[in-house]
């Protein structure tokens, strides 16, 4: 990793309209990632990104992401083959989120539960209760056996 | 604001094929909210929701979100008009991000800066340096107008 990110200017208008990227990391080192399919603009996941993995995503072209549940870098697909070319990022007006348009490789899914998105669920009210119902049950991959195979 | 949300389950398995919305908050109390134009699919916003916001979310059907700058509650649009009729609500496979694809009132703008999106720039290296450009200069009102108002 070469490319590293200097401190975000403490000056919104510098942050909104100047040429730096200088992305706003949270306390934890991290700004959210919103992940599109490139083609459709599905929504596909939401994860998160530490200088690291967002540095080695522009040098690669390669989607990384910092899991927080293991608390390490992550390449997206090393175990399901599941590899997200990256398309665009783009930035918002903060500077504290990026937005990655990706071509997903393997299964063409992202869901670790085989599904194409993450996003499988709608959610409402049922009896008061907040409740989800599934929207999308196809499965790409059986999850048993993509992540066995390691 | 009458909606509760109950303690997620610890059971994985749970959180991905149960019934409940059991959205899991951070320490903050915060869940990641992805914004879409129901329309046509365009990223427009991320923002975060804590459990006041959520509710009120689906109770109204008008977009809430947590303003993590001001610490309050935050009705997206009070001042420009630009309130988010929400048509549908997702989760995620791990219930700590929540998907709303939305219909734009007012000036079918959401970026404070006057644009439809907040992602209007594409993030780039020149000259071995993170750089951003400009993918979308419209603007929709302009803010020193709208933002006066008030």
């Amino acid at each position: 990793m070469t490319l590293t990110f200097a401190a975000p200017s403490n000056d919104k208008a510098e942050l909104e309209i100047g040429s730096a990227f200088t992305p706003r990391f949270d306390e934890k080192g991290l700004v959210t990632a919103v992940v599109t399919d490139a083609r459709d603009g599905e929504l596909l996941m939401v994860a998160h990104m530490n200088a690291e993995a967002l540095a080695l995503t522009i040098e690669t072209g390669i989607a990384h992401y910092f899991s927080r549940s293991r608390n390490s870098l992550w390449k997206k697909g090393e175990s399901s083959g599941n590899v997200q070319a990256v398309q665009e990022i783009r930035t918002d007006c903060d500077q504290d989120a990026v937005w990655l348009k990706v071509t997903v490789a393997g299964h063409d899914a992202t869901c670790h539960t085989g599904r194409r998105s993450c996003f499988y669920r709608t959610v409402g009210v049922e009896g008061g209760e907040p409740k989800v119902t599934i929207s999308d049950e196809r499965r790409y991959f059986d999850p048993k056996l993509v992540y066995a195979e390691k």
